[in-house]
């Protein structure tokens, strides 16, 4: 990392901590130099980088100012009742008349489940699925299908040993999509009636999931340290057998938090000790805005009990429905299950994805990619700030593509949801994050588009909205 | 359809009824001419034409003669007892170890469930692929995934409609493959524990979907007439609370045999009749060698219970993993399943495979395929002739490409599988197409692989070692 890089992080720290707090002047050129003991070049190089992603503003004649919102709060994720509830899941109905709404290419996509796939190198991915679908070899249309794309598998362990995990060549599952990996997971250690824990709120699609294998949804909310409150966990596991616990580590969905390393690992030892495997959803992991990457859970399992599930429909190839498990030991369980339902993942999705990781430039995608999103979050959060009541409460995620609103206590969602369709305009409301239908008050908005003047007026339309209800 | 093709489609009718029997002299090119009132010239490209398929072959001076095997028997597919018992299904093991024998490519792959890829328009869809990978519509990327693409859904649609059977493009869901749309479809329609009537021999993936499900198997035997005894499964429904029926109705893997239209017809009536949904798994129809493609029961459902299931697995794209459901009243729950559990198939899969349709030579391929299957068929057939015992019973199917041989009675087919393999060679014993395990003296052998001096000296292998046995 660059010199200047480094100080960028560095102020950018003190902003995200509140050293530095919205509105307030940056150090000036001259005194960061003296500060920093650096050349003036690299103060300027550093808050350019920092105007760049929207952190900081420059004022003509007056130097640079913090940017943001003042009035803004994050959400409230302090559960209201520390008591936990076994419910069956039924939330399907809902889920969908709202997905079905974000189909529609004239509706402002604010509740859509992906990132614009303009933000992805859809035309050198092709490049690598036409090299890949030439040169297949004919016996690999068939041999491959049940352990998966051998080179991919081997791309994806690289990553893993990089980022310090230990997850080896055969406990990778290639599935389609990380939801099938989700799933085949949570099939392979649980049965009809079962408890799961899951966080409050929750994506979902783990919800769905549930409800698909008539599971019992245990939900543990989340804490202001970020994720589940492993206190209540705790609590819970002596209240009910649960048989399986799914997490999103990193930028929650639909939250934003994620949980501290200290608290991955006190989490994998918890559930370890009483041998409850961890369904770890990690699909956002790559699009993080600090310095460094999170970590997963699975950096700190042992003993096999964590079942890391990625995908690379988040960082790079919507629609090509490639995804993984590094499901530890229960790997085999898995792999044969995905081959009882639906056999195998696209071969030449797989090999179009394996030659990108190779040749395409990944890294230098997913950098493009992370300050694309932290600058649209920016944008998105100044709109919010300039069009919603004063009590709205924002969330501020470090990675991701999605914020987390509470609104005024009298705002019912679900009629804000339908209200805002009328007006071309899809949000995903609080309920469906919930397998009691709560956070009636709150909404889920995605800023994974490029921000436009037609983005600004459906987030006024919004706030108009919801200062009607 | 020419003159010619016609001659030699009666003339192949009349071998295959017994009019002709092997070893039988075909009438005289002037006889021929003079009987079927057609110019000798037709009547030389109709016998090259049959030549060609290997079913009859000219001797020098001589004229043709009818190819075949004095000896060879079709299997008995008569049941030992009519009685029906209901079980709960544990077969996954023993099929796993058999599958994974068939992924060595130095195995010759007698036991493979598929073709060889070498079979079908491998670059011709690589062309499609590029083409469609570099004009997709970004949009497309996020918004096909819940309905599938368009146009693919459209072109299915139409070749439905040509065929006669109704299925609005609104009841076709797109799948992973035949496996996830059967999968889907058996659990849209069940809950664990319930029954379903399956064939006895079954393809051992229906086995393996029940007892993923948790599903108890009823199976009901094939009589000789084609398909499953009808009068078995219609005490079955009295003595069982039977839930929904699997079948392949033509070219039933491992048997080979189709049912006939008009017991299609009575298997739909009687099903609906009860509201018990019919899964129709049909994915080897386009695999026909007789002159007019089978019909589907589909064809005779009127009240929406037959969930007719296909793919493009096994008639073109291995490996590609695109199949696809029409499943009547069915469809809204059946999509809503894969909406929870893989979302999508591959986008780009889809619409290189919707591009191949429209512009690739589907039908022209086809022809070529079924033509290929039909001589290795031949090929295979007279290798088993030559090498097995006598009293070796062998199938005679009239499309797919697999043989079902019932070996003398003390001949064990695990035992022999064991031995196969450690010869290199892989075959798929009886016990894995049955719930209750039976079969033990039968074998499916696959003949979709081009005939090689190869594959001539495994059949010997096999042969022998079923005399050792």
């Amino acid at each position: 990392m660059k010199r200047y890089e480094k100080l960028a992080y560095e102020i950018a720290d003190m902003i995200k901590s509140g050293v530095l707090v919205p509105g307030e002047r940056v150090p000036s050129v001259r005194q960061a130099s003296k500060t920093f003991s650096v050349s003036p070049s690299t103060v300027y190089q550093a808050y350019f980088l920092l105007e760049n992603r929207g952190l900081i503003r420059s004022r003509p004649r007056s130097g640079y100012f913090v940017c943001g919102q003042t009035k803004q709060k994050p959400p409230r994720n302090t559960p209201r009742s520390k008591s936990t509830t076994s419910t069956s899941v039924d939330v399907s109905e809902l889920v969908f008349s709202v997905l079905g709404s974000v189909r529609d290419p004239d509706t402002v996509p604010l509740g859509s489940a992906f990132p614009s796939p303009s933000l992805f190198p859809i035309q050198r991915l092709a490049k690598s699925m036409a090299k890949a679908t030439r040169l297949m070899d004919l016996h690999s249309l068939v041999a491959d299908l049940p352990p998966g794309n051998q080179e991919l598998r081997r791309q994806i362990a690289q990553r893993y040993a990089i980022a310090g995990v230990q997850a080896p060549l055969k406990e990778l599952v290639i599935t389609n999509g990380a939801l099938e990996a989700l799933n085949l997971c949570l099939q392979a250690v649980t049965s009809p009636g079962d408890h799961v824990a899951i966080e409050s709120p929750a994506f979902y699609v783990s919800l769905q999931s549930l409800e698909r294998l008539k599971l019992k949804a245990v939900e543990i909310p989340l804490d202001s340290s970020g994720g589940m409150d492993l206190r209540v966990l705790a609590d819970a596991m002596k209240k009910y057998p649960i048989r399986a616990c799914w997490v999103m580590t990193n930028f929650q969905n639909p939250m934003g938090t994620s949980m501290p390393d200290a608290k991955k690992q006190e989490l994998v030892s918890l559930l370890s000790r009483q041998h409850i495997p961890l369904i770890e959803d990690d699909v956002y992991s790559e699009l993080y805005f600090d310095r460094e990457p999170p970590k997963p859970a699975k950096a700190f399992d042992q003993e096999g009990y964590v079942m890391h599930c990625g995908s690379f429909s988040k960082s790079l190839a919507p629609g090509y429905r490639v995804g993984w498990a590094a499901a530890g030991r229960f790997a085999e369980k898995v792999e044969r299950l995905r081959l009882m339902s639906t056999l195998s993942a696209s071969v030449p999705a797989q090999s179009a994805i394996a030659d990108y990781l190779q040749h395409g430039g990944f890294d230098r995608h997913l950098r493009k990619l992370r300050h694309s999103l932290e600058v649209q979050q920016n944008q998105m959060r100044a709109s919010i700030d300039r069009h919603f009541p004063n009590d709205t409460r924002v969330s501020n995620p470090s990675g991701g593509y999605f914020l987390w609103l509470e609104l005024p206590n009298n705002v019912d969602s679900l009629e804000l949801f339908r209200l805002a369709l009328k007006n071309n305009i899809s949000i995903a409301p609080g309920p469906i994050f919930s397998a009691t239908r709560g956070f009636r008050n709150c909404i889920r908005l995605n800023y994974g588009n490029p921000w436009t003047a037609e983005l600004d007026k459906a987030i006024e339309q919004l706030g108009a909205l919801v200062n009607s209800l």
